[in-house]
């Protein structure tokens, strides 16, 4: 199977909604990206925090195995550090192979939820 | 006629969600991927959905016409075998020739909708 | 001024909601292009809807001013024949020189609107 | 570390709604564009915003700092002059050095708010 993707992938919007409405985990205000990895081999993947006034954080890391599909919610990401609500960041994934990684966010803050979504930049 | 596009396509958000408010089908909650071939040829179409936990599943075999438009809801893929609700997926669309897709989100599990929608990522 | 962008852009995912909530225009449901030319020339569009089942219809014609932003509702294209509602469809936007093309809908079907945006797929 | 992504952003969208629902600053009704810093470099970045009856307006001057995130709300850009609320306009976005730009709108006029965004459109 070939890998399909790109290495880098960069997401400028981040943030996590406080506050939700609706039966959880569904419908829990979440930021995530999904990652498609078609090769044979393993995907080993890390994920850079970057803020507006302080120096990024991570590498946060994990892995996504041959021909799997991994969503990643950011809320639950907590080594080094978990990142905090209401707060606005970006985000850099870099894996050793390619893959391909869209953005998606849920808000349910009010009594109805939106989302939002892209493909990510990729870039090499 | 030009066939405008590419002939790899990767979707990695796949989530059909549980539940609905509205009339059927219009409203019911579904995912899709809009295909747009604007080529003299039939263009021959197989998708791979990809799990977090088991092999891909697919071919799954569907043609555009040519100069056509076809949208295609996941929900609606039986062959070779329906995709579960409320489970995360990512997919793979393959043609025979150039084409353009684009993936959309319909969620009415509370009882206004919400919308997302991207262009998938394109390859060759 | 560079006139940046591309000459062709494609949008697979179309469809103009029926019924709205909320005042109009702002609140109507539609999908619509916006069309960024930064060069110093006037840029022709020819827009070509493609259907499920029956030929492409167009072009429509329009321009977009020399450093101009233009938004387009596909509900108001009519020359040659308007886009019915409720009617799955993919369009192809044609420019003379480059420009930038990104797709968004409001639908307001239900009381509360949804939006869905994405750039165009861009190619020469 | 690598200045990742484009010198050029382009945003065909634009549009602040007028009229909001929920607390603010989080539910006010705005466009904004995160920028992402990769870079060990300042990167100083200028805006324009054009229109569909006049010239555009810009730069718009602000930076963002090396390896640092920047979220800004359209509404928020005052110098050279405030862009106007419910008035349809475009985005060109260029930096001194490579960055990532994602475009998003938070429409809360009605009671539950809507979502949408992409990556914008890159090029050099």
């Amino acid at each position: 199977m070939k890998a399909y993707g790109k290495k880098t992938w960069i997401v400028p919007e981040g943030y996590i909604p406080k506050g939700s409405n609706g039966q959880a985990p569904e419908m829990t205000s979440h930021e995530s990206i999904s990652i498609l990895n078609t090769s044979d081999k393993k995907a080993n993947i890390q994920i850079y925090i970057y803020y507006t006034d302080r120096d990024p954080i991570g590498p946060y890391k994990l892995s996504v195995g041959p021909r799997r599909s991994k969503h990643i919610r950011f809320n639950d990401l907590t080594d080094p550090q978990p990142i905090p609500l209401v707060t606005e960041y970006s985000s850099l994934i870099e894996s050793d192979i390619p893959v391909v990684v869209q953005h998606t966010r849920l808000d349910s803050r009010q009594a109805e939820n939106a989302l939002l979504s892209t493909i990510a930049f990729g870039t090499n």
